[in-house]
């Protein structure tokens, strides 16, 4: 099923470079964001003071930008340094959480694309269609179920991945449960990943996070480094819901899920993802 | 022992209707918040921007407002986004934790009641006290011992409840070892649970943001809302004490709660509550 | 191999006086932070707005300050809590997370060790060194590689945490894979823990908190405190390492690790801990 993306290239770099990433992410899932990136083989920092960015992204080899609870302050962060990150020709990863459902999120998201240039940003369909379109609604910070990612719509919805992707020159990354990464001229659907990790709160910050790591260490080609960042994903919730024992639930699958990205190797990683290019 | 509350209704009217919970809340313990709000059927969004809450409050169902590690900017927040659920109807919850321990938190939850008719408060009984008296002292943000609700103070302690719950219109739910669930007319004690509970942060938290969505999926019956969520959560501390192998201390225990409050179901919850009205 | 330091004492007193802890600290690890305080027999407050901090501190007996995601507001808060905490003789534990990568963090850290005599200092070796010397560089919040205490430098590394203990009044803490202690006299070398902890996020900002647990109980041997909490931390790493199952990665070390440090009893902590006095 897979086509040749060099997946175990991409976790092995992220595991001898050792990427830094700085985070400018929301408090709720912040600590499992720190975790996953290092689990992966970075290394995490976090800073949203103003004054403190230029100098900790300075240091670093990507920002991952995440809206998740975002505040005024944390805003004037994203910018700041995202315009060193941006000078520095760093990894940039946008996390538009909840574009579409208020309109600061919205604003704020459509502001720091036509910023910058990030190299991958990643979201729900709700999300990435309200930044596509330029407006939008979500149910809060999950995607609307009427606009999921589905064989039956899965063309046009690349299309609309491929057209975003080629009016940011970023990758688009839409997860779900069918997710979809693209560049202006390529969409590949994965399809690891299980619906359990909808229940736990974090499965997609901790993506980015991870992606971020994963794109510093992969410049030459952010489109497989995004890929495979999200088999990894994907398939550690698979390996991680295999693993429940009778009596647990969401807490223990949540923590597998790190684990499971700790113990990833090249191997594990190819034999396991499942991905297409369209 | 049990009396008549349909607890096996309001659980499952939370895993059916899936109320979107607006938290305001503590950056302590806001993981375990928005998991146990997923893990019972719920779904959180965590916004303390104030020109971010107005938007995020009017797509949910409930708000939840704890003042854990309150600030000038979420003390903002909390009004502007409690004038909106107010004209909503959306369910409002107080968690005025360590009220009574600075004078901002207890000035701040005592105008928040003065401002907002919340469904329900729920704080352990120092803080409730200070709620009730206008003023207080608390042992940082555990409940003084002194104060503690027994067998001994029972009566005297329902008719403090119920005297607060007529003069605010809300539900008060007051958690120790012996919970009281009261509105004007009556008291319920609760007797689920286990000491383990005071020994992780973040349980009574949790039951804040948990009572929230119970609130929002039966907006009919608050009072029995509020007894399903305190009886859930306390037996799922029993179960997962229970569960606890050896050389399992209180990490895992924290997980274990919101496992078993993930695969909690009605049929559990009616058999493991124990509660008696008084 | 251990020399004559009252461990046992120290644990038992942080167990039976149960000594409250205000945490101004990142919003990355706080969780653990405080439930590791907890779990260690402590109790945490975490309060960072400036307005509510003096009374948080006066009601506490401990102040953990971490820098780990300072804002202007937070460090409004630190030096307000600071000269409240000073006044009342409190134990005052500082953790310089990343002084070095940033000049904010750098100023920061050092205006703090210039406006109080903080009971202890605890950070990684880049870290003390930027404060030892009053500017310098670090990789992020990790340490420098080249900067780490071997048994090479030991002697070297000793002397350095005692100069800067005696000129600062504080017990310095310099941890990594061999940790060291000094007051002014003595430095104590301390080969508890393992490189897994290095894996995951928070271990240090968990110690901290638990180190200022340590000296709030005993404030009559803060080295001995320190010393103790230490070892307990690197032995419940050493413990959770042991108990890792096959699939079992760094998000259950992590939770094994709180669980460890909630079962451990004076006995184990004596039998496990390895020191020495240079």
């Amino acid at each position: 099923m897979n086509s040749s993306l060099n997946l175990a290239k991409a976790i092995d770099n992220v595991r001898k470079t050792h990427p830094l990433v700085h985070n400018i992410t929301n408090y709720v899932t912040v600590h499992d964001v720190a975790n996953i990136i290092l689990a992966c083989g970075g290394s995490p920092i976090m800073s949203d003071e103003p004054e403190d960015v230029e100098d900790i992204t300075s240091i670093c080899n990507a920002l991952n930008i995440n809206i998740g609870t975002l505040n005024k302050q944390s805003i004037d962060a994203m910018f700041v340094a995202g315009r060193r990150a941006a000078d520095l020709n760093h990894a940039m990863l946008l996390d538009p959480v909840g574009a579409g459902a208020s309109r600061l999120r919205t604003t704020t998201a459509l502001e720091l694309v036509a910023s910058f240039k990030f190299t991958a940003i990643r979201g729900n369909i709700s999300e990435i269609s309200t930044l596509a379109k330029g407006s939008g609604t979500t149910r809060g910070v999950d995607a609307d179920a009427a606009d999921a990612v589905t064989d039956a719509n899965l063309t046009a919805k690349a299309d609309l991945a491929r057209a975003f992707a080629a009016k940011t020159c970023s990758i688009i990354a839409i997860t779900g449960a069918i997710d979809l990464v693209a560049d202006a001229d390529r969409c590949c659907a994965i399809r690891n990943g299980t619906p359990r990790m909808g229940t736990i709160t974090g499965t997609g910050c901790q993506l980015s996070g991870m992606t971020a790591a994963f794109l510093a260490a992969n410049m030459d080609d952010p489109f497989t480094a995004t890929v495979a960042a999200i088999c990894s994903m994907g398939l550690a919730g698979e390996i991680a819901e295999k693993a429940l024992l009778p009596g647990e639930g969401n807490a223990t699958f949540g923590n597998r899920i790190i684990d499971a990205i700790s113990l990833m190797d090249a191997d594990t990683l190819e034999k396991g993802a499942k991905y297409e290019l369209l």
